[in-house]
């Protein structure tokens, strides 16, 4: 047996005057999602705790059954790895954009005018960088993004991070969070790099063309989410499992890569709103032909919360369910167990994260069918999985799999 | 937005013969209740954990978020604290009672015949006392009840009390519970503390007044609910919320005090079921002008069931919720969270504390109304907040304030 894993992110929502006082998820047409729910069995997820609002880093984590509080030193080294590069237990990881400075030190774009060429190139310049004995490696994702990582010994994670996060302003001192030789040496190696970075990138070839053509320059490098690379527990040898993550954003790959899964690299494979469904659920399907565990992420749903947009959230989830038709019971022998749900709930009113639960619906062929009928938050509110945490999901889906590990005899 | 948080002691119940089978709450005639419980999420509230009988400091402590296997040590710090006494962490705490002890050495009135007047000069008595380099602070609460706090190096809260907790019957003697210097030093200072009282006391003008009106002396103090007065977590800080207290019984201003709430002080804030709930509830109304969190305390459900009178605890419920009409949504501009619930249940079968879960229900203006329409036990069951911990209301209560502290990123 098989299973995918169907995560939508920032799923769970409120009730919305403007559609019946449904959430996006109840009012949406979900013939696909209904129909798990309805041969299936349903509840209500608390991906971290109850009363707990998870990150995105920290309820992937928690969603794969690895204990955030235990593994979770930032976001740094997840992005590290989703961008591709290969890190390794102890090497201090960060998120990088790059940016532009004027003369003043003035950071006048935070992400360089989203620059979409050339990055590659500019990490290149970086290539074998040491600075008092610390290995420097940059490494180019996609737009401004970069993802940084030093490597070596006597470092710390406990360092702050150059990034104002706003427009109009210098860049701020890296700090030592802690009064440690490490989390000096750490703030030290990364001042020095930054000085370094600016006067390289400033005489780079792209900055020149960049200037001559009026685009902002790509000419300093923004970095935070410092984190110390855990030594994570491998999902396949945890749970014997081929394991594929299917996902666009970095981090979502990232967190899949340092759990040892295979990531699928397409393409195709963009998060975000516009997002090409039908290529990534085509993707799933073929990925579920090699791998038992097929980990779907979609980033949409939670790009709609962000902008305070639910009937934009409610119309995507539509066009998620129509692709969901190829998972459907009829087309498999008896051998596909689906698990949908999403990382947190993202109310189209917050704009953010909350911690409300979020509706999870398991089917597998003969799994205990409750008398729920629908996807949906309140729905699952009367499912037979009543409220669950989200570091017992992978136990439950085992079940369904029937790999069966007992505890005692 | 505010939060008003309505604590009725001992709420919950089981079902009563002469109630319909119903349990008090649910015979109650509630609108105001059961209108929060329609248009809010219901759920059924184990204050520390199911199947543990909570007291009403551990239960106190678990509805704030602290957890008393890790912070309780004892009643006396939080009944000490309420009285007003500034502890200190280290000190030991007890609860202290004036009592009326005749020659034979047996005590003949537990309460001195309910003291009403002159204990504060009583424990005047007592100033600048040290025994054993021991700094020794008694403070006069309501009627027969004190509070001892022993202040100095090298005590101990492990100490039994001389209390026999029935009359006719010579005091205890103090024993240490341990085989510690810290222990066995206490004790003796109580021994030594309690003797010298006696005499003080004997001998006090307030006495020959009572003896000349035929009164029971308060000649003799009992002494019970050793604690080590623990660091907690101070509220306002661990939440961000300017925090009020509005209760009359000792020990819920007590923890409040301890975890650093503003004790609200009115002299018709009292405990019990004869208490002015007009007045609490118009101090709680004005608080939430000043407060973003008011805890409201009653008491009275709870000395009703302690009783074993269901009927009565039923019209006190209806009491109780004539009052909240203040707090309804149609009031407010969609700015207020309420909460109500019970720290405990206490069936009337019982007269004692049990381990049933207590129903809670949480309103807020968007929140994920459930199918609920009235507030009682076996509705709750049914709510859409399912069953929870005490130790994961507040989460729950800061995702419905929107002051979401998100883990991870």
């Amino acid at each position: 047996m098989k299973l995918l894993f169907v995560v939508m992110d920032g799923l769970g929502d409120r009730p919305i005057k403007e559609l019946d006082n449904k959430t996006p998820l109840e009012y949406a047409n979900t013939p696909n999602m209904d129909k798990f729910a309805s041969l299936g069995m349903n509840g209500l997820l608390h991906v971290i705790a109850p009363g707990v609002t998870p990150g995105s880093d920290t309820a992937h984590l928690a969603l794969f059954g690895v204990d955030p509080y235990e593994y979770y030193t930032g976001r740094g080294p997840f992005e590290a790895a989703g961008i591709g590069l290969e890190v390794k237990q102890g090497d201090i990881a960060f998120r990088t954009n790059f940016a532009t400075i004027n003369t003043e030190d003035i950071i006048t774009d935070r992400r360089a005018g989203r620059i979409s060429e050339g990055t590659k190139e500019l990490a290149e310049l970086f290539k074998n960088m040491e600075i008092d004995g610390v290995e420097i490696l940059l490494v180019a994702g996609t737009e401004h993004r970069a993802a940084l990582v030093l490597r070596g010994d006597g470092l710390s994670d406990r360092v702050s991070e150059n990034d104002p996060h706003v427009e109009g302003q210098k860049p701020l001192e890296f700090k030592p969070l802690e009064d440690t030789p490490e989390a000096q040496k750490t703030a030290r190696v990364l001042t020095t790099f930054v000085m370094k970075a600016k006067t390289l990138l400033s005489n780079a070839e792209l900055n020149k063309n960049r200037e001559s053509q009026g685009l902002p320059l790509a000419n300093y490098l923004l970095i935070r989410g410092a984190g110390k690379v855990p030594q994570v527990p491998n999902f396949e040898e945890e749970y014997c499992l081929e394991s594929a993550c299917v996902a666009g954003g970095g981090l979502y790959k990232g967190v899949g890569r340092m759990l040892g899964m295979h990531i699928i690299e397409d393409s195709r494979l963009t998060g975000g709103t516009t997002t090409n469904l039908t290529a990534k659920f085509d993707v799933a399907l073929e990925a579920l032909q090699t791998y038992d565990f097929v980990f779907t992420h979609v980033k949409g749903t939670d790009n709609f919360s962000h902008d305070g947009n639910p009937v934009g959230k409610m119309k995507f989830i539509e066009k998620v369910d129509k692709e969901l038709y190829r998972f459907l019971p009829e087309n498999f022998k008896n051998d596909l167990v689906v698990m949908i749900t999403g990382d947190h709930s993202s109310p189209c009113s917050f704009k953010d994260h909350s911690a409300d639960p979020v509706p999870v619906v398991i089917y597998s062929p003969d799994c205990r069918v409750d008398k729920v009928e629908k996807f949906g938050e309140s729905y699952a509110a009367e499912g037979n999985l009543g409220h669950l945490l989200g570091k017992h999901l992978m136990g439950i889906a085992l079940n369904e799999l029937r790999l069966v590990h007992k505890f005692g005899a």
